[in-house]
């Protein structure tokens, strides 16, 4: 696609989010649960943490996506995460894999290179994650990353190759690769590393924009533009990450088309 | 009661609150921890989350109430929480049940409907959650609620009916239900939909209240009043659900009796 | 350690806190994990919550510092801080117990007593914590200590006397105690015991300062001296507790040697 198809296709999906309110299932990390809830319910979506095997599986078909965070993994949520993909996919519903930490950490890079091969509709994570879930080795300690998000471009072509709908990988610039496209957002700020569950949050609003587009790419790209230009916003008012965390919150639910079309910035 | 009866019990109730400090056992979900134990804060009450089955017994007799939330309901959790409340109801000490998503996730229904017969000081959901509670079909998909909340009324009485205490169904407007009594709150803000944990905060509020209180019913009607209030007050100045959520926290903590009496609504 | 040579102390080691921006390896409670990973991130250094108990061994080795706190301790979570305690002290990595509730709550004071046999760079509690840890009666119903800090003097030189390389007791005035120093630190403010996790943000703090600190000591006084004037600076602005965790995250950010030489104050 073309930016201006791209922008406009941004638009049009903040809006459709805006209008159907997508339900998003979350399996993610224990340090990010509230905050993932927020952003999603400020930007316009819906939230639910079901964890309980039984009902993640049972509500895995009810929401309209799942997200799928790997960053505080334990026994009992890999139950919940094996219960809860197969009855996504069954019920048509697409899943997002947030590799967090995947690389230095042994369990958890078994497991998430092992969902792999569940077809998640999109990959989010930072280089170091990309690179390493896709067999390479990255840089990073954990949750940060050493890498730029370009040095993954490689990596994010074997996940596509092997059947990811799209991978958005976050940093200064975040890059968006799917099996038809490819585009760099150049929106966001420094800020948005300094309050923990952005990147987390990232990945909520990436299986939200998965469940009202028709398209992993488009969903990736309108994820990391809106997050992006939320976060530049946060940035001109907060004198600090407390500030900011909660100007990012507000950032998420008065962003509009106009803001979108004006703001965005394609590397 | 007469409305003028009532706002002297909210009034007298939330000086008692401030004085006493009730220490509320929460037994709540992942998402919404920090929040809730904020919201107690604020207020003037003492949050404690103590989850170990042993411990939770143990606590249970010293703390002043307990509030059990079955948001994030895994089988640990359940351990705990059939260990609690034992221990609280041996030592005297209320408890409430936030029945949150029970209907459509089937564990849960079940375990919530076992609970009910345990007795507790007070049921506190919303209208499709009281529904679902007392075997009514709801229209919720987990945790929002399409039903107002005066559907729910001849569900709330049937839970009177079969000992529950007083049952407090939350929605724009709030219906409190004892057994010998009926309130429908009318304050509130629709903003408080859009923060991560204000209905959950609810429950344990509803347990402070319940601990200085003589009566269900009372406690209920206070919670309503004080947190829909609060709501309102950060409705005022807050631009978005960020800014929302820190003054919602910052209204629970100014809030006095000249406040409930002046801005106190019953519809 | 004269009063002077403190006060320097505390702006180098909050230079290198910043310079060096130490991995931090939290396994610390569920209400606080989101605070305390922002709390760590507004200061300068870096969180990580990893609790599957081999990747918890794993990445103790890998963090610079490792911070337990007891304050929702499960079973699992025993499992997971019983791997990373000898992972971390193989590596050469200090380690932090935040003793929260210990004293009335017997499966963690059971462990939190086992646990000073394998010697940790610091022990962080409330008085009431600190007498309990050391085998003497507190006053706390646990999580609010009954004591104030200077009361737990004794109990602190027991704990030292067993190894334990410094012992924070935090109060209206923090105490600190090491093998052959101590000092009382006044900054602080009431305000900061209304909002959940301050003190176990502290213990977090801690954590960061030993990794970047030669001594436990030292990294102690600096803990309660960097966070007490913050808590001072955010109480200038802030009108409530919601307002006030905000103000307490920016200032973390916003502290510096100039503004730490200024305004600590030794009692």
């Amino acid at each position: 696609m073309e930016n201006a198809e791209l922008v406009s296709s941004v638009v049009v999906d903040l809006e459709r989010l805006r209008a159907r309110k997508p339900l998003v299932h979350c399996l993610t990390n224990h340090v990010v649960k509230g905050f993932t809830a927020n952003a999603l319910l400020a930007l316009g979506a819906a939230p639910a943490m079901v964890e309980h095997p039984e009902e993640a599986a049972q509500f895995a078909g009810m929401a309209d996506a799942l997200l799928v965070n790997v960053g505080t993994l334990d026994s009992m949520q890999m139950v919940a995460i094996d219960a809860a993909i197969p009855a996504a996919r069954a019920a048509g519903r697409p899943w997002v894999l947030d590799p967090v930490a995947v690389g230095p950490l042994e369990v958890r890079t078994r497991f998430a290179r092992r969902l792999l091969e569940t077809s998640p509709a999109m990959v989010r994570g930072n280089a170091s994650e990309v690179l390493s879930l896709a067999g390479e080795a990255g840089a990073g300690r954990g949750v940060e990353s050493g890498d730029e998000a370009r040095a993954a471009a490689r990596a994010a072509e074997r996940l596509i190759a092997r059947g990811v709908g799209a991978v958005l990988v976050s940093g200064r610039e975040d890059l968006v690769l799917g099996p038809g496209g490819r585009a760099l957002v150049a929106n966001g700020h420094a800020m948005m590393t300094l309050v923990t569950g952005v990147g987390c949050a990232m990945g909520a609003i990436a299986a939200a924009f998965c469940a009202v587009s028709g398209d992993s790419f488009r969903a990736a790209v309108a994820t990391a533009v809106v997050l992006g230009i939320a976060g530049e916003r946060a940035a001109e008012t907060a004198r600090g990450p407390g500030a900011f965390q909660i100007a990012l919150l507000d950032a998420l639910y008065s962003i509009d088309g106009a803001t979108v079309a004006e703001r965005v910035r394609f590397a």
